[in-house]
């Protein structure tokens, strides 16, 4: 079998849920970096890759796939040795984490790449910045954050559907909780205080995928440095 | 086993998509109506199924699920019968429908919810219509229909990706797809008119599901005619 190249930019919060996963679950990977800042994911040589022209991106000889949900479900069924809890064979667990994984889309994701984007990403880039847009996201963003808590991480639950090892819906938006380290201060602050519960799941998670979770998010870290250096 | 419950408004695309489903899989279901221009999906009884408070959801007695895409590909699995073209066991396959599946959301969807609900439902519900979201949405409409000519309809393929009998991708977005009924036909028309491919697999799809489509279809027709009568 050929090695699975995972095309990812780990600026981007899917791109790092699926390196962090072949990581977690010991799968063997090269990973293609697809520099966004420098338009790469425009290139026709990645859009052989994928025609959409967005990472994460998977080669795996057999296949080419995009959209990071569906390669995760994919590495998770057609890789062996991944741990059962990451996406469980019975499929009533199934069904609940990829209810979780669509309902993601439009809710908590786009609440957070709306305002993420129009807060902090679209000054850095020189770009304009919709104000009525970032508002409208923090919203949904806020709203997203608290029907998490009250409807997946109820009781004492350590995890998503009270279960005590995650899954790749955790892993999901766990990382895409994480894109808010890129925001100011006051602004992070802001969202993320009245939720405490996503606070402890997002440490329960590091935890959980220990060192490689820090090895991924370094990017992101550094990254959140230089942006607020050039603002 | 307890008959499975659809609770579902004929009016919702994805409501649709399920009912749809069970009637051409042969699956024994109780359709729930839950109509949404009575406001029923708010009631407290409805949220004790689906907290989200949208249409479709199921509760099948083991197992009270939401999300449209999660719940069709938990019945094609769930279900004994189900013809395996529906969402097939080969994993490659399936992970190519999951991938449609998930881009659906924030392409073709997200367009047509905010075409359709800003040109014809806000102004038929007296509520006020956004015009540049209207516009916004026609353009994200119609490139997303662009890309599945382009990417996922190639040459003379009956199917999306090329196959020759139809998935659950091929239901869930054909029935967006269906939502332009309700459009005034000048609109429809400017959007329809340039895709005559997806006009071909729209055709394809209610051949290959007849006569249940267009009985599931029928509460949409009359909607249109409703709708119209009432501006």
């Amino acid at each position: 079998m050929t090695t699975l190249k995972v095309y990812a930019d780990r600026l981007s919060q899917p791109s790092r849920a699926v390196v962090l996963f072949c990581k977690v679950s010991g799968i063997d990977f090269e990973e293609v970096r697809i520099d966004l800042m420098k338009g790469q994911h425009r290139l026709p040589e990645f859009k052989e890759i994928n025609p959409m022209g967005q990472v994460p991106a998977i080669d795996d000889g057999s296949l080419k796939l995009f959209e990071s949900h569906a390669i995760l479900s994919y590495l998770a069924t057609a890789f062996p040795g991944v741990p059962d809890h990451w996406y469980p064979a019975d499929l009533v667990s199934r069904a609940k984490i990829n209810s979780i994984l669509d309902w993601h889309h439009s809710n908590l994701r786009f609440g957070s790449v709306s305002f993420v984007f129009n807060s902090i990403l679209a000054p850095v880039f020189g770009l304009p910045a919709d104000q009525a847009a970032a508002k409208k996201g923090e919203k949904l963003l806020c709203s997203s954050l608290s029907t998490i808590e009250s409807i997946w991480l109820g009781g004492d639950s350590k995890f998503l559907l009270g279960n005590d090892q995650p899954s790749i819906a955790d892993l999901s938006l766990v990382c895409e909780v994480m894109q808010m380290e890129l925001l100011d201060e006051k602004d992070r602050e802001r969202i993320m205080e009245p939720h405490k519960k996503i606070s402890q799941w997002v440490e329960n998670f590091k935890a959980a995928t220990s060192p490689h979770f820090d090895d991924v998010h370094d990017h992101l870290y550094k990254a959140k440095a230089k942006f607020h250096n050039k603002l």
